[in-house]
């Protein structure tokens, strides 16, 4: 089974990644607005049943998180994602080296940017269209996050929460 | 914000509903196959974190529950509700009494008829076409759920899971 570890931020933040992703992201019904934290790993339920104490570990010895989401972005020219910027800072990447160590070691493709996807599958077009007015949306929030989320995919793409696990919490 | 509590079933059953959704759910997209528990209710978020330690203790207190998926059924002439029927058994009645009792009371306007929706605001024409195909479909399948999720709603109607409890942990 495929799983993958997100933040979802508030309610507030999700409404309005969500008010740009029903028109812009191809992937809007499948997955709440999240923040990765854990890229998609492989693995069977059984295997993964032996991993939950190493991520209550994690969540137990972190604390909540404060993120700053600052700008919308894009990884254009590597692909035409747009995103909400999310600040990196030393905890969430505190939390994603725990997560992407010991028996969470994972080869991983690309250096993690923390980010929002609020855009995707664009065509050039529509992502130099998109781009240039989403980049000069005012964009200042900032909020305390305190659990993050295992889930897995199903068929059709979209994803399952399998387990909720607070930061501070045994 | 509302808030409603689900049990969401093994991923097998999840694809198998969702064969079915994709085709004759309206509300296919925003939210995964599940057995609702526990009807919507609205509270303050603040509100919210004090009912999570009842929460806690239900889990903690009630053990894995073994659903009995049985046949797809129908809610007409109530209304065009196409679902996978669960049989109703002490552990669910159990359960949804809890959810429902003490600091969680609210009226709720139906008995609880457990059940997985797998296709809804059909035309009673559609319903009639879809139905009469369906029920002779041959259903058995049995599984053992091991927690229920408290999730809350987002502006576009879909849902996000706020936290997972765990039956027998603390």
């Amino acid at each position: 089974m495929k799983y993958g570890v997100v933040l979802f931020p508030s309610k507030k933040l999700q409404d309005t990644a969500n008010s740009y992703r029903k028109r812009y992201d191809s992937r809007y019904a499948l997955i709440p607005p999240h923040i990765t934290v854990k890229e998609q790993f492989e693995t069977s339920t059984d295997e993964l049943e032996t991993l939950i104490p190493t991520f209550r570990d994690i969540a137990h010895k972190l604390k909540p998180i404060t993120i700053n989401v600052t700008k919308i972005s894009s990884f254009s020219p590597a692909n035409n994602t747009v995103y909400l910027k999310v600040e990196k800072n030393d905890d969430l990447k505190t939390l994603y080296e725990h997560l992407h160590s010991g028996p969470l070691a994972q080869e991983v493709e690309y250096s993690y940017i923390p980010h929002i996807t609020i855009g995707q599958n664009l065509s050039d077009d529509e992502h130099l269209d998109v781009y240039s007015q989403l980049k000069l949306v005012d964009v200042n929030h900032e909020e305390v996050i305190d659990r993050f989320h295992l889930l897995y995919q199903l068929d059709n793409g979209s994803w399952t929460v399998y387990e909720t696990f607070r930061f501070g919490h045994e």
